[in-house]
């Protein structure tokens, strides 16, 4: 199954465009588990096991597996391994390189971890997501245009009508969008795209196809606009935009009710999502 | 001590700006290595013990230590642990993320595996850079040119005029060399300029200060010159060219004599760099 049917069909069977980002700090842990050696992965299956009713899909952040250390691929795997098997995981670990190392990065996430999908970086061009895209099952997300403030030093400079296949205005994240349509032969790429910025959101909303997805990171903490991002990033049926939130549904609480409270928050995203996905349609 | 002393003084001891890349790949170890669990630190620890006094530093890359599963970190970490400590490790892992993740990342590298130095992409600008240059002792190698055909695709793409800050001609490398200078407060930026660009590697010297390194791969499998590397990447010393080889000395030799065989690619290496940096001065 290709990745996009995966999350459509959970997307579907959960009534759910949330994906619950997995970035467990060991330092906002319930205190009731901060002494225990496993806490990590008993914090995130009870996260899991809260919410997986509510979700497309769940997106854990390498950075904060790694973070721990030697134990900290032992806990990712397990944590991947606790994901019902009709939900996709999207690794979000943004690796941008090439050739041998980027087929390196690619085996590791697909077939040691298992993932149905990843995050990456498009600096060093096709070369460097090629390796990603060629397992045809599977997704691949290329960062388009964040939600950060020095987004602008690079991914808005605005680029020269002298470039090849340049239009007019574009910056480079319009180009970027342009690209991902170009390294599309496998139909598994997917786009990352702040939610702090929802007419940009339409502007490449409207360069892709209707069946690429975006992954939208940047509700709550950061500040986006639900409403606005998935009018902007959904396409022409109110799909394929993938509301990610993390903090806001595994922090929603530090006491021993924690997953209950995340379950709440999470429930509260997916009925708001739902909503506004159906006023699209 | 700064990342740019400890080089200095590593390349002043061994006369010597080669970086060996530690890029193990278990289907290319020595056939009497492939049966043993514990090969890839094996071999690593017998290429680091015949070539420690002639490099000025070692670059494992991450890729090939996450492609072995759950040991891999640990294998990264003991090999990290063998080289010298005068010697500096670059850990090559080409993250790019921002805020709490960037830190995370950061916290990895420089705290948990020890590395004096990684390599980063800069496509989200320096919101996924400055968790790491606010280490001030550590290095950061910022990709800037890349020696990779699809580096045309965003690398290579002119710049409008219209952009602020932006000279005629300019391209995003220029642009990202020009980045890095700002980005630079605490002297701990370098750049991956790749060695198959040679006109392009004295551009970016000339933006750049003399003192800022370059990281140059691509000598030897990718086909860059080394004497026009060091020519063109060097500063006005004929230093901080890094030249960095991995296949070129690891897989000299597949038999029992593998060690001994790359000790002897290492120096002809080390020996070509001393001569053409001297050339240069």
């Amino acid at each position: 199954m290709r990745f996009s049917e995966k999350i459509s069909a959970a997307a579907q069977t959960n009534n759910s465009w949330l994906c619950v980002g997995l970035d467990p700090d060991i330092g906002k842990l319930p205190d009731h588990l901060k002494s225990d050696p496993g806490a990590i992965l008993k914090f995130n299956k009870a996260i899991i096991d809260a919410t997986a009713d509510l979700v497309c899909a769940y997106k854990p952040n390498s950075a904060f597996y790694e973070s721990l250390g030697r134990d900290g691929w032992s806990v990712l795997f397990e944590t991947i391994k606790a994901v019902p098997d009709y939900i996709p995981v999207i690794l979000d670990f943004k690796r941008g390189d090439i050739g041998n190392t980027a087929a390196m990065y690619a085996k590791s996430a697909y077939e040691i971890l298992g993932v149905d999908a990843v995050t990456v970086s498009p600096y060093m061009g096709n070369d460097s997501i090629k390796p990603f895209t060629d397992y045809a099952d599977k997704g691949v997300f290329v960062l388009c245009l964040t939600s950060n403030p020095s987004a602008v030093e690079i991914q808005k400079q605005l680029l020269s009508k002298e470039n090849d296949d340049i239009s007019d205005p574009s910056m480079v994240y319009h180009h970027m969008a342009g690209l991902a349509l170009k390294w599309n032969r496998n139909k598994n790429i997917g786009l990352v795209v702040g939610a702090t910025s929802p007419d940009e959101l339409k502007e490449i909303r409207d360069i892709i196809d209707d069946d690429m997805p975006i992954l939208i990171p940047g509700i709550g903490a950061q500040g986006g606009d639900l409403e606005q991002s998935i009018a902007n990033g959904s396409n022409s049926n109110g799909q394929m935009a993938i509301i990610n939130i993390a903090r806001g549904v595994i922090y929603a609480d530090y006491s021993e009710r924690f997953a209950e409270k995340a379950r709440e928050a999470a429930q509260n995203y997916q009925q708001n999502i739902a909503k506004f996905s159906g006023k699209k349609r």
